[in-house]
């Protein structure tokens, strides 16, 4: 049985009463049918959330639909995207020369647990390169030279908008991406820092929390931002490490904890189930 | 500044379309503000589960509002409750002789992390009847013999009716109630198992994990039914034990368990936020 | 530069004053340097339990050192084994059709997460053999029909013997191995469970879970022995579940856990880190 | 059945071979039983850790033995100390307002979780005085104020060293100790730190966390040292959040961990199993 075309809206505004009642009352009265609905308030801020997915009528044209709720959210003065349940995403993966999350992310791929298409590996090292192919995915070598860094940005930007990427994950891609190439990008980009964020923050986060003796270690997805690090954080997660592990046991450790993190929040982000706000995010599992 | 004052209502029945729609509606349309809506749907099974709180217009009665809201509920085929926030519910707890769960509780409940009255400690055993006077809460020691525990049972009910009990908490009580008590009752009683249910149901369940060599050791929190260790569960954790562990350590860890999980119950309990379905719950946290 | 080789004995017997003290002074007297020594002693059960590394003097040779503390812990009344921490140990892979631990184990093991040698996968379906020699690991395909089960566990003893295997490791193979195959082998088997053993041993763990309502989904690595699903635990874990979560979803979060607890077994095995004892583990981590 | 009188020695220094053949050598020579040996070999630095308890002969007194034990380990380079298992170390707890690890620590003391004589809690404010006094423990408020703080300091000095203190716990005192006290002092001071250091050191983590849009809060507990929140970290642990929370949900939230982390560390250290070495700690668990 093919599952129903339903339509996801995200939107958040200004909190005012009554949002919940309109909303649905407005889908209802053109014949849909709600099947998910979930609200968050920030009552210190007076903003309203709301995630909401429906079957339209079958009368309906998603486009149509889709065009018509993001009006009606404009006039209750809420800010709004509709994502349509058949238009998988197109995410380009950025690697370098790590590849458990690489891996990890095709084989989830292909099990079905992401909604979307992957349409391409790129690297700054061609070392995965035979992987890629092997899984039937397209690799694209970049090399980035620090001196050289814009002309390789302009390179990447050119490959994805061939691609017609929606979303870029960074699977321990390891550079840091200027603001100009984000900007000119236009769209969302995960990355997977190997600490529990804030600590731990830059370069060789392992190396830094078996210096300070800590007994967790942690591993942050985040939307990437011009501030390195700082970016909205989608999903965190830590494992337990004591005096007997070393850095490189901390490596290992991490890679579990990348794989599992990384996907997670690939996964809730393809499902429109991330509300970016500030520099925080509402994640409605 | 006081809270205003709302009405909770869970509610579930046969789905439909126009669910979610139709009940925000209802209580738009007489003034009310809703502040939280979730939703769930039991796909396989087709019912709808709602939690929904709303603070009413102020020129309604809670009572009235509460009443009408049931009857709309009941039209649209739904079983419904409606609780009023500002009414504190009342809490006896059953103790035996362990005192772990019984300070927790008291203590949170000090600590305003229960919105409820604590009316009275009921105790087969008299140990913890002087530490029951010094929190100044009332204790009623009612033994219980095998070969009189009817009888036993009658006393408490009389108790729990006097003291007009909405809850009864079994604070490691060790005793099994009798089907008849709790339908003489009929009020939820909300029990915590020493084990990762259904694993180890029945007595000793540390002594069965550390025989069977587990490496992982439980609490169970749930509605207590006449079948023993059976009834729907609410919470549920786990702490890590190796071969190092004996059954004093297991036991000691255990205790820790215990109070999180019956004190996460408890409290999503009393904010009404769980749903008794079949044999499960469902719990909107 | 290469790790020195070094020895690692596991032993276990009565308990008597001194111990610690002799197998220390034994390996001290030829000229061995202990890495690691640890201990657990059994208090109810009398029982010693030791894993020992040690790396011998340079005159000695690691089999005439392997075989005089075997003869040595003899002499203590001790069962011992003792392995030379660079031979690899040769393992094969059970599959039947889920690819998921397949896959893992094997990028675990490309990755150096294993000490062995991956010396074949056998399967009895088809379905992976294309998968396996895409990593260049030799498939061997055993048709397993309920009618003729003796047959084919003699076909796959045969290539065990082949293969010259020192642990198979069942990766989800979804098939029960006869008393008769397991002790023909006489070689250790490990399986992974896809529940919090022992609640809901048998078939269909998720589906049991999912019936229960439980809060937490687990999995439990353990040794295959003729009682299905009651063989020594190695490892277990879990995750955290929800009302929110089909059947289909329990299966989804079970796969990480099931990839996460088998490969943390396998690696302690292979490490030499885990001991038998009665239906029990003592695993040295 | 009473428990034996056992010696427990922790000691570290440079690395040699034999070192674990010699302290049990020496033991078992004098006649004592080893009841447990722990070792830890930190490769980079070259450091050997061990924590060895043992029961010495009838014939030795408790204390030379342990004189003499400190000095064969003075003689082997290593620096050590000695503790006497029926010797119950004497600690006082630091309050101010917050009472949920003073209750915690006093009701897990009064259940025996703790081998230690708690001999006084020192308040800087008087909010917990009645509650102190109702469990029967000595109550003494020091005043500090920022102005006349090294007067205050001076004060609480004094009071230790009338209850002869071993150990000071800061639960959740709220209060830097400067430098000159704890030096002055000469005890462990073990405090708890409301985050997952490094992350949100200072005031108000909390507050920090919420604004960072962490998914998961912790809390540490480290030995106090003169840099603020720099100390050796004994435990850490984590709780997971959502954009649900408040900074109110968090700092509930954030009180469980509290308790169960400082509990967890202050266990440790009375069970001599914290090894404190340059900023770090090995935890002999």
């Amino acid at each position: 049985m093919s599952e129903p075309t339903t339509l996801i809206a995200l939107l958040h505004g200004p909190d005012q009463p009554g949002l919940v009642a309109k909303t649905a009352g407005w889908i209802f009265a053109r014949g849909g049918n709600i099947l998910h609905a979930d609200q968050h308030r920030d009552i210190e801020e007076g903003v309203f959330f709301q995630r909401i997915e429906w079957e339209p009528s079958n009368a309906s044209s998603v486009e149509g639909e889709s065009a018509a709720f993001r009006e009606f959210a404009g006039v209750l003065g809420m800010d709004s995207r509709v994502a349509v349940s058949t238009r998988k995403q197109r995410v380009v993966l950025f690697v370098s020369k790590a590849d458990h999350c690489f891996h990890d992310l095709i084989l989830r791929w292909r099990a079905n647990e992401f909604p979307c298409d992957l349409v391409g590996i790129l690297g700054n090292h061609p070392d995965l390169e035979s992987a890629s192919k092997a899984y039937g995915i397209g690799f694209h070598h970049v090399e980035v030279r620090p001196e050289r860094k814009g002309e390789a940005e302009g390179r990447q930007l050119e490959i994805l908008r061939q691609l017609n990427v929606d979303l870029v994950v960074l699977a321990r891609y390891m550079q840091v991406l200027s603001a100009d190439f984000l900007k000119a990008l236009g769209r969302p980009v995960i990355n997977i820092h190997h600490s529990f964020l804030p600590a731990f923050a830059g370069g060789k986060p392992y190396h830094q929390a078996h210096r300070r003796g800590v007994k967790l270690i942690g591993a942050t997805a985040h939307y990437a931002t011009p501030d390195l690090d700082e970016g909205p954080i989608i999903q965190q997660d830590v494992a337990r490490v004591t005096h007997r592990h070393s850095v490189e046991d901390l490596v290992r450790k991490g890679r579990d904890l990348e794989k599992m993190v990384l996907a997670q929040a690939v996964r809730w982000h393809l499902e429109n189930r991330v509300l970016v706000y500030g520099n925080k995010t509402v994640v409605f599992d």
